[in-house]
């Protein structure tokens, strides 16, 4: 678990920690030692911890490649879009689902403050936005985090029960993943607001974008989300903030069907929705992701990621051996390109599910696809070759169905391994949306972040305490 | 008209021919003289004739600014598609063009033999292959240049009366172009095929195809070619030999109108054949490229090329200040991947006129924004840049319309100078699919090719014994 030797497969250099060697020099691995210092935040304490787990360093590294495995075989397809209320266990009652880790409303961030609100009305729960604040405070609404339900949202991530989603079955492991339907750009509920014409356009969704997608998909077949998005990642997207390809893809392959169905009116309606909004596919890839990730989840011994998510308040990620514990850490603002009449000072911090792309290694960890989105999330083109090269160095796998033609079609950088994010002081980058801290404003730029360090020092030593006694934690015992 | 400092704004360094800087000294230009001879094939009278047209140096530069940014300023749209006998006057008569430059039935190529059989077939002037072979030698049909006709064609590029054509203006010079509408892959008339199912697809083109593009082209309005093509180039496509994002990006456009149409039954038909089809924008592409083309011809003083086109025979160029003349040298067979099965041996030497997406600026010029095509046409991603930064030596100015992610966003190279082409040795690179040496067969891979030398030097002459009296020649005199 502690060599920094990526490429190097006639032996391995560790890096510090002697303890970390013994099951290789057992297994007759050539081993060279360095001097290492561990990058800030590893104290003397955590250092021991992570010495003395040395000694399963083979069973984390089999472990560690069998989570990524799974996330490289996921084999994710959009078969459906259905009701949240019928699909998320916890939208049975009055609950809404957020984005990110845990957070009741008091803490919540303006944008996700913004969207409850939005979707108390739609909901009908409330007549107006002060009747929805206070239906929000009195406890009577359940929030309950996305990633909780199978399900992940871009930004507020809000999901009400009323809402369609798009059911994405992984045909490799047999689990779904939901994800709402992407709105569009503009005023929008994910960025908090809910003017009558957000409300409308989501009333829109519900009773003729939904029935429409959902009798095409039945005609057409599932579509195979991993086939768009290797095809995509070939045409510029990283499929997290670029979707301009993903999406059109889609529409090329769903058009022949959409046009045969009988409703011609809303049929084009439709198409026009699709074709005005270059996003559409970020959700769907969000699902497809999130389907990889829970296929990744609970594996014993493993180090590898299977969330990062953010509230807006708190920045959280989960741990494959650590089951669905919550590591979280404040957000903080993105550095990133904003709109005209906006600036640094009037971000959120960071919110969102959609790093659920980087997890699982697209988004940011594919920029070396995306030199065009250079332009959108600020930067030069060649940094977006070394974002992605830098990733290599803090992850299990390369993901062959998704290769990069800049880099010589050599697959993404797969599977973040909380260790090597520990021991090389490289944090995860996140393309991302910025949405405004007040509610009901929107978006108001993007950017390119990175995941904070604290969150993975955390996760760090509740693994040692996890595993520090040769045995995994009961949540995660096979 | 003899520097090579493309980069060097502070001077002017001059390569060899002291002649050619006179009119620069002249104008407080300051030039630096080097060593140099001139690359193969120049011999020492034409060495002479150059040196003796540098005095009219300045005005050379002048017409070359003009003629390149006609290139640039060409603004196509698709707004219709019509029959090519009302539109191209040489198919009044029993004719047919093709691609290339001028050729008879007995010089032709496999592939182009083939489609000329085909088309006969199609157009009910023979009811079997040995009729069509008889009528074609017999020399009742007339053989005309696409390019000759305002119009190009891929690979054999033979168009016929009866063929649906896409009607391209450019709106910012008036003049108008055409294409055939792109068949799809497989057994196809452009690669020389003629079996019942590639006339049966070509009339089910005229017959379903077109009316349906035609109506839904005047519900939608015309399409904008440049905008599609300058988004295609982020995303992945050179707009020659990938097509796949401009052909989605088309099909995004045009589906909520397709679907809006009354015939649910052809325009989901439609909506397939586009689908399957990833090369239907090359068709449209080449029609933008030949309005640009077209628009630069005939500039008095320029040596800007305006066309390179082949035939399978022959390889040609036409060069702006010599008007509609074609210069010529045998073609070749091009260096690149083949489909299994097939060798160069079994290659047509190169053919089509696709190569108007190159004489303008795109397709091989703007590799760099294909790296995925490396692996159609051969060669190494890293390459797919270099060929894009090579041909700034050959091209007059940049096309900032067209944005080159991984170069910067630098504009593609455009605009190319049969002067630079001689000086430097650089022979402009074409990204090309190849035919089989036989008729019927088909295509059998894709490559790199180089537009040979000889005609090149050809033209030169042609241009030095043209101006050489300080006047430009009648035909393109203003």
């Amino acid at each position: 678990m502690s060599d920094l030797s990526l490429d190097d497969d006639s032996g391995v250099i560790n890096v510090g920690v002697d303890s970390f060697v013994g099951p290789l020099r057992d297994a007759g691995v050539d081993v060279t030692t360095v001097d290492w210092e561990p990058p800030g935040g590893v104290d003397a304490s955590l250092r021991d911890e992570m010495a003395a787990l040395g000694r399963y360093g083979g069973q984390i590294r089999d472990a560690n490649d069998r989570a990524a495995r799974r996330l490289v075989e996921a084999r994710p397809v959009w078969r459906d879009v259905r009701t949240a209320r019928a699909e998320l266990p916890a939208l049975d009652e009055m609950a809404l689902c957020h984005s990110g880790p845990p957070v009741e409303w008091a803490e919540m961030s303006g944008p996700q403050r913004g969207a409850v609100i939005g979707a108390i009305l739609y909901e009908g729960w409330a007549d107006d936005e002060t009747a929805a604040e206070d239906l929000a405070a009195s406890g009577e609404v359940d929030f309950v985090p996305c990633h909780d339900q199978s399900a992940v949202g871009p930004m507020a991530g809000v999901i009400s029960p009323s809402m369609p989603l798009a059911v994405v079955e992984n045909e490799a492991h047999g689990n779904v993943a939901y994800s709402t339907l992407n709105e569009g750009l503009g005023e929008v509920l994910r960025f908090g607001a809910y003017t009558p014409a957000v409300i409308d356009h989501l009333e829109w969704m519900e009773t003729d974008l939904a029935p429409v997608l959902s009798r095409a998909l039945d005609a057409h077949g599932p579509v195979d989300l991993k086939r768009l998005s290797a095809t995509a990642l070939q045409m510029g997207d990283e499929v997290h903030n670029r979707n301009v390809a993903g999406t059109a893809l889609l529409i090329r392959e769903l058009a022949p069907t959409l046009a045969s169905l009988d409703s011609a009116g809303s049929v084009s309606e439709v198409l026009s929705f699709l074709d005005d909004n270059e996003h559409f596919f970020l959700n769907l890839s969000m699902a497809a992701c999130k389907s990889g990730a829970d296929a990744a989840a609970d594996v014993p011994w493993s180090t590898v990621l299977t969330a990062m998510a953010r509230n807006g308040t708190e920045f959280g990620i989960r741990v494959s051996g650590l089951g669905d514990r919550w590591f979280t850490t404040p957000a903080t603002v993105v550095d990133g390109l904003y709109f005209s009449d906006y600036s640094e000072a009037d971000a959120s911090p960071d919110v969102g599910d959609s790093s659920i792309a980087e997890t699982t290694g697209v988004g940011g960890f594919a920029m070396a696809a995306s030199p065009a989105i250079t332009q959108f999330v600020g930067g030069h083109p060649q940094e977006a070759l070394d974002y992605s090269r830098e990733m290599y160095g803090i992850t299990v796998t390369e993901n062959e169905n998704y290769a990069l033609p800049a880099l010589d079609f050599r697959g993404t950088p797969t599977g973040i391994d909380l260790t090597r994010v520990i021991e090389t002081g490289v944090q995860p980058i996140i393309n991302t949306g910025i949405a405004h801290r007040e509610p009901g404003v929107g978006q108001i730029g993007a950017g390119v972040g990175r995941a904070p360090r604290a969150c993975f020092l955390e996760a760090m030593r509740a693994f040692c305490a996890a595993y520090g006694d040769g045995e995994p934690p009961s949540e995660v015992a096979e």
